[in-house]
């Protein structure tokens, strides 16, 4: 399977990078990159000067888009798919938009398109949201979808610093970009959950339609406040279908800390949906970062190579199998009190043993 | 796409209500159910008499095995397969014991096999571990998935209950078995992380060869001695890849309240584990139950033809989109001091507002 990639960035390049390492025999080869002339030097006889090289290159079977932005990757998933390549995108400007009309081009076209990497980055949800849909009711999504803020408000709680500070340390780590408006007021996640909830639901939820309020206000005294009744801080999307109408909102929320959202911290996201049959479902993994979201593209590549080449176990390696044991401590009870040892000989002198996790 | 069903008793009758109700137009149909007589009558015309009615049915495309059990299900399966039926089973024993060949039957007979259900009921486990594992390096997981254990737990430490009393409701709500030996002692659970052990590692790992250590002796006692240390208590199973060795044991671990198995309560489960590229991902979800089991299954089905129908999104409904203030309490920051309004109006008269989730 022949990948053109749009975009050799920080993802796009984690793509080029995971495509490159995967076992030859599975087949999978990146052709063509389109980029910036600076990039010429690099990706020498791949380097594309411009999108078309991809798009309509008729060696190209997968067109892989990581250039972010809203109007140049819409013209160029659209003409990826009417040239019949599948196409795969972390983008969710551009998926948030043109939801309906990518997956219909793909359908009228014969090819797929996925988007698991433009929610979530790493953790494997849209796949998951598609599957539930298709044979349950999902009437509830919420959860934390923004490494940004969540790692902002992680800071600010645990660490005492003001949200400048915190912004400040999410762009020296690579959390954050240099303009973060779109995190801090929340359309990152307004792009997120009208997604979610357009696939979760069957139909289309507009941008323009979602009610969101953002963190940029908050300060250190307002979260002393908030926490002296008992309360901490989450930077939430949430989506509830109700009849015909969804009801929908990124705001923050306060929450107590037996709320499962208390342990998602700094960047990590955490999202939550409810089924009819199936209850609630949660998921949890890197809402950002090179690896994470080049991973989920990667994944989307394999998926679709697999409708020709279904999952088979081979019991392939030979493994010893141990315990624990060596590298923890245990609590021990004796049958009258109970004390935490380095190394547990034998459970079997001991009442009750368990170890330390 | 014909299914031929083997158990229609909980979650066997979950699955025959589940595609009995999805729309006609999806086109499955299940054609024959193999149960004890005593069932004949609610069948009809549905009904087998016996098993080789299900398994060497030129009509059956599909034999969803929810039967439980060892040997009479393992000849079923073998049956099915030989027969060119792809399978899809919950049967974590069946599984545990014979999963290399099971796979490698279904590759020889060109059809699939999968076991979604067999490991944390709802949860997508299975599927994502197998993505995971063809474009990633998995090296630990770890969760808690035995839901009738993590039931009594939760209940002895929430509610101060003896172990015997949680039991006891356990068995009446339906979350535990009239003999809970299996899931006391660990045995259903490392059953559970053997199976996914083998799938992430690619190696099969036996079930003789792992350490389990149960909760059978937990007292009251012994509860409020681990409290007094500032721990919680969870039973576990976990396994690491260490070069060629698993790593791998069932037990209880003590673990502090900022561990995010804390949240993990009652009959829910919850798996995480870690990818090289992709960091850690967490699953959350119903571990059992009628339902949230004949989901995974029927989810299985859908996979199965999915290969031939993938999914494209259609705007099929119009929804109207509206937010949760009227439904919500709120926190207002005025620029002093803060307080919680039943109503929220509107946000721009305050300095910082939140939603109580």
């Amino acid at each position: 399977m022949n990948v053109g990639l749009l975009g050799c960035g920080v993802i796009g390049g984690g793509v080029l990078q995971l495509i490159d390492n995967l076992p030859k025999e599975k087949g999978f080869k990146v052709v063509k990159v389109f980029d910036l002339p600076i990039k010429k030097d690099i990706l020498k006889e791949r380097f594309a000067e411009n999108a078309s090289e991809v798009c309509e290159n008729s060696e190209v079977d997968v067109v892989i888009e990581a250039m972010g932005g809203d109007k140049f990757p819409y013209e160029c998933i659209k003409t990826a798919l009417l040239n019949k390549k599948h196409v795969i995108t972390s983008n969710k400007e551009v998926v948030s938009l043109h939801i309906e009309e990518f997956y219909t081009l793909a359908k009228e076209n014969g090819v797929f398109f996925m988007c698991e990497a433009s929610v979530g980055g790493g953790i494997p949800l849209i796949c998951s949201l598609i599957d539930s849909a298709k044979v349950d009711k999902i009437d509830h999504i919420y959860g934390i979808i923004n490494g940004t803020t969540n790692y902002i408000l992680t800071r600010m709680q645990k660490d005492g610093v003001s949200l400048d500070e915190a912004l400040d340390d999410a762009k020296a780590l690579g959390f954050a970009e240099r303009d973060a408006t779109a995190d801090l007021e929340g359309l990152d996640m307004t792009r997120k959950i009208c997604i979610l909830s357009s696939i979760a639901y069957g139909g289309v939820v507009n941008y323009s339609d979602v009610y969101h309020y953002g963190v940029t206000n908050l300060t250190k005294e307002i979260l002393k406040d908030i926490n002296s009744l008992g309360y901490n801080i989450k930077f939430i999307a949430e989506s509830k279908l109700v009849n015909d109408t969804v009801r929908v909102s990124v705001e923050p929320v306060l929450i107590t800390n037996e709320n499962s959202l208390n342990g998602v911290s700094y960047e990590f996201n955490a999202v939550y949906y409810n089924c009819l049959s199936n209850g609630l479902l949660g998921f949890y993994g890197k809402g950002a970062g090179r690896f994470p979201t080049a991973s989920a593209m990667v994944n989307d590549l394999v998926r679709i190579n697999d409708l020709k080449n279904p999952y088979y176990f081979k019991n392939e390696k030979l493994f010893k199998v141990e315990n624990f044991k060596n590298e923890s401590k245990y609590y021990v009870y004796d049958g009258i009190k109970g004390k935490i040892i380095d190394k547990l000989m034998d459970a079997s002198n001991y009442k009750f043993v368990a170890r330390i996790f």
